[in-house]
C-alpha cells in the first residue's frame, strides 16, 4: 500500500519544473512552503498551514505558482543585460497595497474569469489587479504552471517566498497593473504559518551561502585542519525546509516498478542489518561555483571551496536489502531516492543514481544513520540518508522517505532540469537539459584552503606552506597534487593524507585527500599567485581555467585553485 | 607443472630493469634479441642463435646487457642538452676495428679478469678494449646489471641490437678505450641469425614509429572513416619481436599464488567456453606523445593522434574462468599477464590489473581470440590476447601465455618502470617511478583527425567540418565535444557517434566516440586554430595545454587537440 504522502503526490497540482528548468536558481533563491510531512504528527500550534482546507490550499498553491514565475522572471531580468526592468522603481515600496485611481475596480469574481488567454490572464496582489497574459507566452517551458495561477490572489504564497518583496519583482509586476481589487476580496495571509520556524540550529562558524532553505559553508581553513570534518562543521546543502520527524513513526518504504509489494522499514529494522561504515568525501556539485562565478556569472548558490567534507558514515548497504528483496542488477533501471523534504506543490525532494552503481558491493552505497559515530543531525539527513560515495552531493539524498527501484530515471527536478553540465556557450535561450546526463560520478578537484586570498604570507627559509583538499568522484584515488608559483614553469609535488591504499583502492577510494606542500617563492617577490591541480588514479588532470569550463549553472567547477598571496619576510 | 620458458626464466640472467628504468625509451629504439618460444619448434634455419650452447648465450647476453647501457646511456647524452659526447665524432667510422698503435694488445683472458670494480670493468667491441668502470656508478639503478657484462665481448649483443651503431654511442664507447684486442679473440657474430627475420607483413598505410619493433599507426583521416577500425589499419604496438606460435600446440597457463595446481588450456579449449564479444577501443599509453613532445622533448615512440583503435573483441570473460577456478575477488590481488614475447634476457612481455576489475563481470576483461569476427593476426597477439577495456593497451597483452594471480602487481618493467606519470617539473634525475601508479584506466582525450594540421581547407557556407574521436577510460562515456576555433571565445557541440547507451552504458562504454563539427569560421579568416576539447560521463574534461601535464615520458598526453589550417573560399 502507498504511503498517505503518495496518495497525496497523485492529487497534487504539477510541479514547478518548468519554472526550475528555466530558472533553476529558485529554489535556491527563495524560501520554500513547508508541507508537514505524514510521519510529522507532532501538532504544536505554531503553524496552521496543514489546517487549511484542501479546496484553499488549492487557491494558495495556485497562486504560489505564478508568484514563483513572476519571481523567475525577474530573475531572468536581473540577469538580462538589456531589459527594461532591470531600472526597477526606487519608489515602489507596496504600490500593489495603493489604489490607482486612474484604473478600475474589480471583485474577485471578476478575476477569476480571467483563467485562460482567451479572456486575458489575471492575478492579484494586495489590492493590485494585474494582467500577465503577455508574460505566460514569454515564459518558455512553463506556460502550463503559469495558466495554473490564472485567476487568482498571488499574496499566501508571496507571504512564504517572502523574498519576492523585490524592488524588481513588484516594479515588473506593477508594470502589468491593470484596476484594483475590490478591498473587501483581498485575501488575507494572517493565518499561515512560517514553514521555516522548525530550522534547527547551526554552528556560527557555518557561513550561509542561503539561510531559508539553509545552505552554508565553513571557512576553507577549517576544512583541512582534520582529516575527518567534524559534523558541525560539514557544509549544509538544503533544498527546502528541514523536516521534523519522529524516529518512533519514521518508515522508509521500498518499492520496485512492475512488483505490488512495498517493504517498509523503520530505523530499528535498518539498525538489526549488518553494519557498514565508508569513509566518504560528500561534495556539493555546486562547490566552487564563486570561481567560476567570477569568469562570467552563472546561476546558484555562490559557493566557495568548502561545499565538500569528509565523514566516517554508517549505516546498511543498499545492494544488501535489494537483493533480500530479490533485486538483480542492469544497465537499464535506476534506483529513486525521496526525501521527506517536499516543495510547495508538494513535490519531495527525489534523485536516482544507476541500479548498478547501488547493486555493486564495490559502490558501498550505504543507507547511513550515522555520522561520524553519532546519528545524523537534522541538517545531514536524520535519521536517514543514503550515502552514494563517488557521487555528486544531490543524489545523497537526506531524510530518505522513499527507495524505488524504477524502469527510468528519476523525472524529478533536481535529476534533469539541474545538476548537468553544458558548454560554455550554452546560455539560458539555448540550453537543452535533456541533452546533458545528471551529474552522478565528479570530475577530480582540488582547492587551495590556506593560504586565503589575499592573505599576507611569511616566508620560511624561502618557503611557503600551502594546504588544501583534492578529490575525484567515482572512487578514483586522487595520486599527485601540483603545486605552482610561477604560472607553471616549475611544479611542486605536495605530500597527500589519504587513506591507505589497501582500505582504499583506486575505483573504492571515496574519501578526500588532504595535502601540504612546501614551495619556494622567489626572493623578491611581493606577491604570487599560487596554483593546484589534482591528478586522480585514471590520469585525470583538473582542466585550467574556468573560462574553458564555464556551465550556464555553475556546476563542476574543477578548475585549477589560484590564490594570490602577498609575501611579507 | 610450470611451463619450460617458466624453467628457463628461473636460469635467467637478471633482467634489464634497470636499464630500463632509467632509459626506457631502449625497447622502443633498438631491434631485440628473438628468443624462440617453447611453442616454436619451427625449426626453418634461418636463426642458429637457438643452437648456441647456453653458456655461450650467458656470454653474449652479458655482453648485450652492457651494450644495451651503452646505448642507453648514449640515448642519455644525445637527450641531454650539455654534455661533450654530443659532440660525436663525425669520422668515428669502424675505429672498434681499428688498431690504435698508442695503445697495448689483450688477450680475452686478459678481459676476462677485469669484470669487477676494484680490478676494472673492461668490455671488448670488435678489437677495441674499452675501460667502462666510471660509466658503472654512473648509470644509478642498473649498475648490478652493467656488473653482469664486466669482462666480455659486446659484439653479439651489437649484432642483433643494429641501432647501437650510431656515432653517439661509438664515440661514446671510443672515449673509454685502453687498447686492442687481440686478432684471435675477436669474437664473431657471423653465426647469429636475424631475430626480425619472422616478422608479419603490415599494410603499407601504416606509418612506422619503429620498425623493430615494430610500431606504427595509420593516417589520422583514415580512423574516422569507420567506427570499426579495420584489422589491417588498426595501430601496431609491439615492445619485442613478434613471436611465432603454432595454434597446435599452444597453451595457456592459469596458476594462482599459492596455488599449486596449474590449469592449462588450449585454443579449442577457449572456444568451448561461453563467447563475449566486445567492443572496446584500444589506445597506447604514448598516443598523441608528438604532441607533448612539440612542448618539451620527452623520451618515447613518436606516436601521432593515431595509436588508437576501435573494435569487436570476441573471446571468453576472464572472470568466468577464474571463477571456475576458484578465485574470489579482492582489493589486493591483481591478475598478471605474460606474453610470449620475450627480450634478450629471456624476460617476457608482462603487465597486471587489480583482479577486483578482472573478476567484474562489468569489467568486460576477456580472452580474446578474433577481433573484427577473424582471428588474430599475429600482430595483434595471435592466437589469444588480453582485452582490458578502458585501460592502457600496455596492459591489453597480446601472445597471452600465462595469466597468474598474484598477491601483488606485476614487477615487469613496463609496470614498474614505464607508462606511469609524473609532474612536469620531474626530469630523470629526480624520477622515482616506485611513487607513481601503474597506468591502468586512461583519461579523457579527443583528437581532430580532419583537417590536417596545415591543411587548406575550403569553408562552405561559412562553415567547416571538423571530424575526430574522443575516448575515456575507465568505461566513461563520452557525453560532449566542444569545438572552438576562436581560442575559446565561442564553443560548438559536435554530433556524437557511439555506441547506444543501453548497450555501452556509462561504467561501460569501451567503444571511443566519433565526433563531427560544422563550425563558423570569420569571414575574412585566413588561418584558425580549431581545439577539441571531450568531456566524458564524470564530467572530466581534457586539460588545456600539454605544457601543464608535460611528463617525462610523454604518456597520458590528453591536453586539447589543436589544428591550425589554412582557409580558402
Amino acid at each position: 500500500m502507498a504511503r498517505l504522502s503518495t496518495i497525496l503526490r497523485l492529487k497534487r497540482f504539477n510541479s514547478l519544473e518548468g519554472i526550475y528548468s528555466k530558472y533553476p536558481g529558485i529554489l535556491q533563491n527563495v524560501p520554500q512552503l513547508h508541507y508537514r510531512q505524514y510521519h510529522n504528527h507532532n501538532e504544536d500550534g505554531k503553524s496552521n498551514w496543514w489546517k487549511i482546507p484542501r479546496n484553499q490550499k488549492y487557491v494558495l498553491l495556485t497562486t504560489g505558482t505564478i508568484a514563483a514565475v513572476a519571481l523567475t522572471w525577474s530573475t531572468h531580468l536581473r540577469n538580462s543585460s538589456v531589459n527594461a526592468a532591470e531600472k526597477y522603481d526606487p519608489n515602489i515600496g507596496k504600490k500593489h497595497d495603493e489604489i490607482r485611481k486612474d484604473l478600475p475596480t474589480f471583485k474577485m469574481d471578476d478575476i477569476t474569469k480571467h483563467n485562460n488567454e482567451k479572456d486575458r490572464i489575471w492575478v492579484t496582489y494586495g489590492i493590485g489587479v494585474y494582467d500577465i497574459t503577455e508574460f505566460v507566452p514569454q515564459h518558455p517551458g512553463s506556460s502550463d504552471k503559469v495558466m495554473l495561477a490564472a485567476g487568482a490572489a498571488i499574496d499566501p504564497f508571496w507571504h512564504i517566498f517572502q523574498q519576492h518583496n523585490t524592488p524588481e519583482v513588484l516594479t515588473l509586476l506593477e508594470s502589468f497593473r491593470i484596476g484594483n481589487l475590490n478591498a473587501e476580496d483581498k485575501v488575507s495571509t494572517a493565518d499561515m504559518g512560517d514553514p521555516w520556524a522548525l530550522e534547527p540550529r547551526r554552528h556560527p562558524i557555518l557561513k550561509p551561502a542561503a539561510q531559508k532553505p539553509f545552505n552554508a559553508e565553513p571557512p576553507p581553513s577549517i576544512l583541512v585542519d582534520s582529516f575527518i570534518t567534524p559534523n558541525e562543521f560539514f557544509y549544509i546543502r538544503n533544498h527546502l525546509p528541514v523536516p521534523e520527524i519522529d524516529e518512533k513513526t519514521y518508515e522508509i518504504e521500498f518499492e520496485v516498478e512492475g512488483v505490488k509489494k512495498v517493504s517498509k522499514m523503520t530505523l530499528k529494522d535498518l539498525k538489526k542489518l549488518p553494519q557498514h561504515t565508508v569513509t566518504a568525501a560528500v561534495m556539493c556539485g555546486g562547490n566552487r561555483r564563486s570561481e567560476m562565478d567570477a569568469v562570467k556569472k552563472v546561476k546558484g548558490l555562490f559557493w566557495g571551496p568548502s561545499a565538500v567534507g569528509n565523514a566516517q558514515w554508517t549505516g546498511v548497504k543498499l545492494c544488501e536489502i535489494l537483493d533480500k528483496m530479490g533485486v538483480k542488477s542492469d544497465e537499464v533501471r535506476h534506483v529513486h531516492f525521496e526525501g521527506l523534504d517536499t516543495d510547495p506543490t508538494s513535490t519531495y525532494y527525489a534523485a536516482s543514481i544507476p541500479l548498478a552503481k547501488a547493486m555493486d558491493p564495490r559502490g558501498d552505497v550505504i543507507l547511513a544513520y550515522e555520522m561520524n559515530g553519532e546519528p545524523l543531525s537534522r541538517d545531514h539527513g536524520f535519521p536517514v540518508r543514503v550515502i552514494v560515495p563517488g557521487t555528486v552531493g544531490a543524489r545523497n539524498v537526506k531524510w530518505l522517505g522513499r527507495v524505488f527501484v524504477s524502469n527510468k530515471e528519476s523525472d524529478s527536478h533536481w535529476q534533469q532540469k539541474d545538476y548537468k553540465g553544458f558548454s560554455p556557450s550554452t546560455d539560458w535561450d539555448t540550453v537543452d537539459f535533456s541533452k546533458s546526463p545528471a551529474i552522478q560520478h565528479m570530475p577530480v578537484t582540488s582547492a587551495i584552503c590556506l593560504p586565503s586570498p589575499g592573505e599576507k604570507v611569511k616566508v620560511q627559509d624561502g618557503y611557503v606552506t600551502v594546504k588544501g583538499y583534492a578529490w575525484s568522484g567515482g572512487g578514483n584515488r586522487i595520486v599527485r597534487v601540483d603545486l605552482t608559483c610561477d604560472g607553471g614553469e616549475t611544479w611542486h609535488v605536495a605530500d597527500l593524507e589519504q587513506e591507505d591504499v589497501v582500505k582504499a583502492p583506486a575505483g573504492r577510494s571515496w574519501s578526500w585527500t588532504l595535502w601540504t606542500a612546501k614551495i619556494p617563492v622567489p626572493s623578491r617577490a611581493r606577491e604570487v599567485e599560487i596554483w593546484s591541480k589534482a591528478v586522480d588514479s585514471n590520469y585525470n588532470a583538473q582542466p585550467e581555467s574556468f573560462r574553458n569550463i564555464w556551465n550556464l549553472r555553475g556546476v563542476l567547477s574543477n578548475a585549477y585553485s589560484r590564490v594570490k598571496v602577498q609575501i611579507t619576510k
